[in-house]
């Protein structure tokens, strides 16, 4: 039987083999020793950047997010703004720069928590900012393929969307945890 | 300027293209026409099977987690068990089989709660199961290259493990949010 206490050691890698370039991500075969027997075997691994979403919060408690048409799921979902960190942003520029961009307000940013979106497969993290006193400074630019409708939610409703599944994206679901966590913190 | 109406609306698939085949997922491009002005643009999805992830509860308030090597971040995580449903299974059906083959533990299962992992580039959905009454009935049968540590916490403490970033993985934090709404609708 394995020892528990090898279950939890890294595998060492022996050799990356690249694979696939799909422009917002790569994907590499990792090529990985087990610690118990040493045999080698591949595991597939997604190589994306870091993500950021962004939780926008108006003076009267409401919710900036997005409406937009999905190409994994081919639904149109409500989610918060968000996208990926550029090389050489951290969380707070990228979540300010693509809430911006996206909707056309701003406010006070601060990151609130990270997770990682599924360390199996994917190497990256996503970084939620919660943005305060958010409110609309400019029009939006979204990218050309980025067809966004910008809706406001009030806070209760957004509670509400998020138990009856109106909103069921994992990582926007993760960020208001950290906003239930932030604000019990303050409380 | 976009209607915003527009946003919100399907983009009609007019080509596939298969990309890669990597055993748990494939990846292929959707060449899909904008409903704006009829541009046709690539778009990567990522096809998966659904995955399932189980909080398992034991009578004494504790859930059983894994501890294991996870190739994406390459780090060691305190995670759910759980994995792929397999072809014609159901997320129960699927959650029981993951729990008693990583762990060894059975109880009442039922399904609280499915997310979108990523509904941008993931087609797939995750179902949470809760399995009440779990206890171990079995020896843990993980696959050949499932090096897993079973760890049982009090469910304080998995509290403060979400809170600390012990446990970050986003799949994780969701199911834990189904938990928190399923026991307020039944208190």
């Amino acid at each position: 039987m394995t020892d528990p206490a090898d279950a939890t050691r890294e595998w060492a890698r022996v050799r990356i083999e690249p694979r696939g370039d799909y422009r917002i991500f790569t994907t590499r075969i990792d090529h990985c020793a087990s610690p118990v027997d040493g045999h080698v075997h591949p595991f597939v691994v997604i190589d994306a950047p870091d993500w950021v979403n962004v939780l926008a919060r108006t003076d009267d408690d409401a919710w900036v997010l997005v409406r937009q048409f999905r190409f994994g799921t081919r639904t149109t979902t409500l989610e918060l703004p968000g996208g990926a960190v550029d090389r050489g942003e951290d969380f707070v520029t990228a979540g300010a720069r693509e809430l911006l961009e996206e909707t056309g307000y701003a406010g006070d940013a601060t990151l609130i928590g990270v997770v990682t979106p599924n360390p199996a497969i994917l190497s990256n993290r996503c970084g939620t900012v919660l943005v305060t006193g958010a409110r609309r400074v400019a029009e939006p630019k979204p990218d050309p393929n980025e067809l966004i409708e910008v809706v406001t939610m009030p806070d209760t409703e957004a509670d509400n969307a998020l138990r009856d599944g109106r909103i069921d994206h994992a990582l926007v679901v993760a960020a208001f945890q950290w906003w239930h966590l932030h604000r019990a913190d303050r409380d």
